[in-house]
């Protein structure tokens, strides 16, 4: 069982022309598959999403990786985390420039480090010890999302919200069950385009962007980052979906809550992170075989979602 | 109704002299009693919990403001993060180096950035713009502390595990329940002994070391940080809160929570962070009146937690 996003806000299909969308479907149906071949033969759900989102950061289409947005200043900062169901250990990187996938090294601090989350330079200073592939910052950038920050300045300029509207996301995530019944989760983003002071959006944040419980679910957001940490979405859909297990359990231990209630849980979240302001949506997937999506933007499963049994 | 805790950990009778021990409950109370002075005259618990976290930012005593932990590198960086469960707004700033009151900054952020969460030289610049009051980084030094890494180097250079026993914690914390019925929880801390890699704790992230819902409660933890992200352990404690006050109110809308049940909440998240290896503590104030302290360390409440009607 395997699903993976490529974001929220960018891929408006208005937005897009017909060669870029049918890129876009490629390269994510290509990653689903990268993913889904791993847990076919028989590798781990964490193993499957990190497989995955190397994928998808070394393609330029989108906002992770190798074509993530620009900073204020015109560099490139890159946030990712990676979470395992079975032990809930966690790994965690913010504001990296030169790690050619962030994901990979979220996951060397997970399994290398006494710690969670590892920012900047010292980031980088981990990274050089760990040996993990290297590119100069400018391997990263992208005309398009070059464009992207002049037309944030200049919106800016003329007195408008700059961090209005689209162009804005186009973070990657992957969620997984493995075939030893456990979940993993992985998420990277080079966050906002025009992003500035060193802004920690919820993609890096365990409880807020990803989150991995074998008693509950595997997620991974995309989105408005600053109400997912509010809300602490990714966390929150697991507790409900943990309890909403326990629950059902009572009667006769077997029992697992039903797809509807799992849709139900990762709705009611994304409303109430969608009534504080906030726009995006979420992947989940259970330890009990249920996989399900909810996104308040504009839904276009295609390019927004994918999934594989 | 208002609480503080002064960290975990560090704070051991044992290893303080009397003298040490007096001065730290002198300052405990001192600051107790500057918010619960703010909460007296009307004042707003996020206001509370801001003053009295920079009285004690400004105590040598703590680990946070002046008196912080040093890094490996013989610097002094500070984490922190502030919440309001009135409306679920936040900040938080983690590795500043100049800011005198992190708190205060943490405050700004949640009020005059879109962002939540800010990180080093990019939260410094936000400082500057803000107006903040600044000070050298050594201004934050103390000959403690000073110790406390190299005694951390010595037991590496031995081959132990850096991260040992003591002189680790004594974050500080506070959460209120202001006369308007609204919860604010904020924490201040300069993290690890010996910290590296740009290494960031439980305390600036909301979910982890730090969360307001009016709907639910207020924590602020202190303890082994990287346990308390993995569990979402604020954010878990509140929805577990919130979850047990909708239930109660099935029958009896204007029925709460006993006690007993804050308590065991409280009590089964903590376990649950100890369970995974981890040590430490929170304290919790809820819209209703309670006021918990959960601690799975050495409990000398007179030192580690204070709290006023």
């Amino acid at each position: 069982m395997f699903a993976t996003h490529g974001g929220a806000g960018v891929i408006e299909r208005d937005n897009l022309s017909e060669e870029q969308d049918a890129a876009i479907r490629a390269a994510l149906s290509h990653a689903l598959g990268t993913g889904s071949a791993v847990l076919a033969e028989g590798g781990t759900s964490i193993d499957a999403v990190e497989a995955t989102i190397r994928e998808l950061e070394d393609d330029p289409h989108f906002n992770a990786g190798r074509g993530a947005v620009f900073t204020y200043e015109g560099n490139i900062e890159h946030d990712a985390s990676i979470m395992d169901g079975a032990t809930r250990a966690a790994g965690a990187v913010t504001g990296t420039t030169t790690v050619r996938h962030p994901v990979s090294l979220a996951r060397r601090v997970m399994e290398n480090s006494p710690h969670v989350f590892l920012r900047g330079l010292g980031a980088e200073q981990f990274a050089t010890e760990q040996g993990v592939a290297r590119v100069e910052n400018s391997w990263f950038e992208t005309d398009f999302r070059r464009r992207a920050l002049e037309e944030m300045r200049a919106r800016e300029a003329e007195g408008q919200s700059a961090y209005d509207v689209d162009l804005k996301y186009g973070t990657v995530g992957a969620v997984a069950l493995d075939t030893h019944g456990n979940v993993a989760a992985a998420t990277s983003t080079g966050g906002l385009t025009g992003k500035r002071w060193g802004r920690i959006g919820d993609s890096p944040i365990i409880g807020a962007g990803t989150y991995a419980d074998n008693r509950g679910c595997a997620v991974s957001a995309t989105g408005a980052g600053e109400y997912f940490i509010r809300v602490g979405v990714a966390h929150e859909i697991c507790a409900q979906i943990r309890m909403a297990a326990q629950e059902v359990s009572v009667s006769d231990p077997a029992a697992i809550p039903s797809d509807a209630d799992i849709q139900q849980i990762a709705n009611g979240v994304i409303n109430e992170m969608a009534a504080l302001g906030g726009s995006g949506g979420v992947i989940v997937t259970t330890p009990w075989g249920h996989t399900v999506y909810s996104f308040d933007t504009v839904a276009d499963s295609s390019t927004k979602e994918l999934r594989s049994p």
